[in-house]
């Protein structure tokens, strides 16, 4: 009965591989067990599934977890974030112990008290901060619960936007810059102007300023001013963004694209992953990227950048990036797909897809990799499906990729359940439970209902040539 | 006997401050006591006279102890450089560990093996290396000795050499970029384009190639060839030195001058040192420097910085240098003799001469700070005495400040011992013993022979408004 409703309102079909059709239920149950009945604790890195990480969670939950949570069981996602919520004085505790405003979430952890001692790569990581004001907003914009919002919501935007506006500073050229911290890619450490965290940061300090104007009593509650609010937004309005004129792409954090480049053709497929065979000296100081991390900002951040920066980062970016950690290939899919490199997006879903039940990196007995099979569904939803929702916006720019032949799959979105049929040639969008709601297809708005399906044919694909990995770091391949 | 041998051809006087004469003479018998019977055993951080540090030996051998030991009992300096020398296999491994060229020295080592465990701030300071490579060429040029150039000098520049070459790259500019490395500045770490660094691989790099250009057959056993020397030159000459167009100063590393400054008005007397009271992460992030860092730079590279950027440097990074470290106040004494604060240089000595006969950092019990007993030497010598050895040249620009009557120092030179007395208008040099030799005076050469002391005038100081410390950190003050 519990599973026929969840089924049934979240399921995902695709036709033209089994194997991955198999693998995204898996994934999806998995999540389903690590989330449903979180009574107040955290959803670890590894569920309910093993050892692995001690239990601890970490940013995978909000960043890769709670998405697919958010559209497919929402009290699941909301749960988890009364959890974070709940770990407030343990988060300003933190802050305050580093001379910083509001809260500090901690980069691993059980009981909300930062367990990892290695300060480089944890501690300097705030970006966890601004994901979990992402999930935020990213729960209340799919679900409109405002009751949330109001209780748990706000004070998470207010607090982590007093993190970010004591962490950074105004230069002598008035831009805001957060320096000497950590970002998605644990290959690099102690960075100035993280391009990710910048926007992230961009991102929590601007939806603070929204949810205090449209919930006044409650923010004045927390001691927030207008002058609080005005000084939130000029820092977001200021914030660096580096960028390398000469290449024409964003650097990573600033210098970045200076350093020098990792010897990917000297390195022996058995030097992988790098973390345990090259000195963390090395890593940190050239360009040799573990995980996502500018791809990842224009996975969540695609609004600030165009079409074009997207296609030549994801080219620049790819080159260097080694996908040493398990949270790499959803979203390495979902830009793939967005810059028109179908095959490639679907060689990483496979990836994603099938990382535990292939055993790929050799530690499933530790437990399954619950992010990175968030990261199927992801790649599937986000990546095919092209879904993005910012603010009031629910948008799908759907793509199939040549080795499907149908995919589909349900949502949840403010009290509806939204079927989204993609083809080769055309997506069919359906309304299954609920009032009318405007969406979008490929950038074009229209209204759904539930008397009939929508039908939109899908633009055709540019042509660009494959982008290159690192030698030997192509994605997995199925002997078929 | 011996005692007699060595203060006959070492002591300093110093006229107007009894307890500053007897601290110097204090310093210089420890450091002799220290240096004199090294036995292949390097000079610890406190010498023999406590448990402090372990034991261990650092870069402030070679940077602060061996300037003293090479101009007044040579062999003890010859003998600790032969120290480092039979180390020369470890920092050999150590090199290829950790994917580089050549040697690399340890941080902290009794053995010739890295002792420390935290990495950003021991392994990424490679300017040890550099350091060590300063104090063969200062040896050689003060003493001549030929055959210690042959026989462990050389290979120590062409080891170390390496090392630069490797740890650095060109970047599309063909600049010559060295990344993510620490410098002396322990309030810093990982960060791009060290000047210090930079400046000292470049002496380096270039006395390596005019080592072995002097000595071709032996570098050839080393496997040098010309295109290595070129290579090295090529490097030394494209050499990235971060300067702030803006500020009109350098930056201490790349980036350095956008940084957030530390807000010194609101951190009381009791929170120093900063180590103990501030997270790492906020030290590493901001402007706040521990130790003189491009300060020393000035000093031991003074050829790569004009006078004008020598006070306007030294203004600057005086504001943020909180001096947590007791290596700082030689090298402040130095350089503010140089750009004739006087008065400040005067402070800096009594404070480093004082620093264990007061107690002044209250652990004296661990041992006396050999570095800081020698930095008193180098604040009367380097500071007073404006003494500089480049290459050939052995230069003074002495300068007596208001509190001394009279300053009297004797060095061995290249077989000779020297003397130079220092009075408010006028300077004499005189042979106490060997042939005649060229010095300088303020710029201007002449020649010295035993027959015939040189006095000439010193010219006068440019009045400038004295650099400002930050608050609650300006030099101890005697009550005298």
């Amino acid at each position: 009965m519990y599973l026929d409703e969840f089924w049934n309102a979240c399921d995902v079909e695709l036709d033209g591989d089994d194997e991955v059709q198999q693998a995204v239920r898996f994934g999806l149950f998995h999540i389903l067990q690590a989330g449903a009945r979180g009574e107040a604790r955290p959803i670890p890195a590894k569920g309910l599934t093993g050892p692995g990480y001690d239990g601890h969670a970490f940013w995978d939950t909000e960043t890769f977890v709670l998405p697919l949570l958010t559209c497919t069981l929402p009290p699941a996602a909301a749960s988890a974030l009364r959890w974070r919520h709940a770990t407030l004085p343990a988060a300003r505790a933190r802050a305050q112990q580093l001379e910083l405003n509001g809260a500090s979430f901690p980069w691993r952890t059980i009981n909300g008290e930062e367990s990892s001692g290695y300060w480089p790569a944890s501690t300097a990581a705030f970006h966890v901060n601004a994901d979990i004001a992402d999930a935020v907003v990213r729960y209340v914009g799919m679900t409109g619960d405002i009751d949330f919002e109001v209780e748990i919501g706000l004070e998470l935007l207010v607090e982590t936007a007093r993190l970010w506006r004591s962490l950074g500073h105004f230069d002598a050229n008035r831009q805001f810059r957060i320096d000497g911290v950590t970002g998605p890619d644990e290959y690099s450490g102690l960075a100035d102007n993280n391009v990710y965290t910048n926007l992230m940061a961009q991102q929590n300090l601007l939806a603070a300023v929204s949810a205090a104007l449209r919930h006044p009593e409650r923010a004045q509650s927390f001691g927030v001013s207008l002058e609080e609010l005005r000084d939130w937004r000029t820092a977001a309005e200021s914030m660096c963004i580096p960028f390398d004129e000469r290449l024409g792409v964003h650097q990573q954090s600033e210098d970045f694209t200076s350093h020098q480049e990792w010897d990917f053709a000297s390195t022996p497929p058995e030097s992988y992953p790098l973390l345990l065979h090259a000195p963390y000296f090395q890593l940190y100081r050239k360009q040799v990227i573990k995980q996502p991390d500018l791809v990842l900002a224009m996975h969540l951040r695609g609004d600030a950048f165009t079409a074009e920066q997207k296609a030549r980062n994801f080219d620049y970016y790819e080159r260097l990036t080694v996908r040493d950690s398990s949270l790499s290939d959803g979203t390495e899919a979902v830009i793939a797909a967005e810059v028109g490199q179908l095959d490639l997006a679907f060689d990483y879903l496979v990836e994603s897809a099938l990382l535990d039940l292939h055993d790929l990196e050799h530690n499933t007995r530790d437990g399954v990799h619950i992010a990175a099979l968030a990261g199927a569904w992801i790649a599937l939803v986000d990546g095919f499906g092209g879904m993005r929702n910012r603010g009031d916006d629910l948008c799908f720019s759907p793509r199939l990729p040549r080795q499907l032949e149908r995919l589909c799959f349900k949502l949840r979105y403010r009290g509806r359940i939204l079927e989204v049929t993609v083809l080769p040639q055309t997506a069919i969008y359906a309304l299954l439970e609920g009032g009318p709601v405007q969406l979008s297809h490929h950038g074009e708005p229209f209204v759904l209902s539930a008397t009939q399906a929508v039908t939109r044919a899908i633009p055709p694909v540019p042509v660009r040539p494959r982008p290159k990995q690192p030698p030997g770091r192509e994605p997995f391949h199925r002997n078929l």
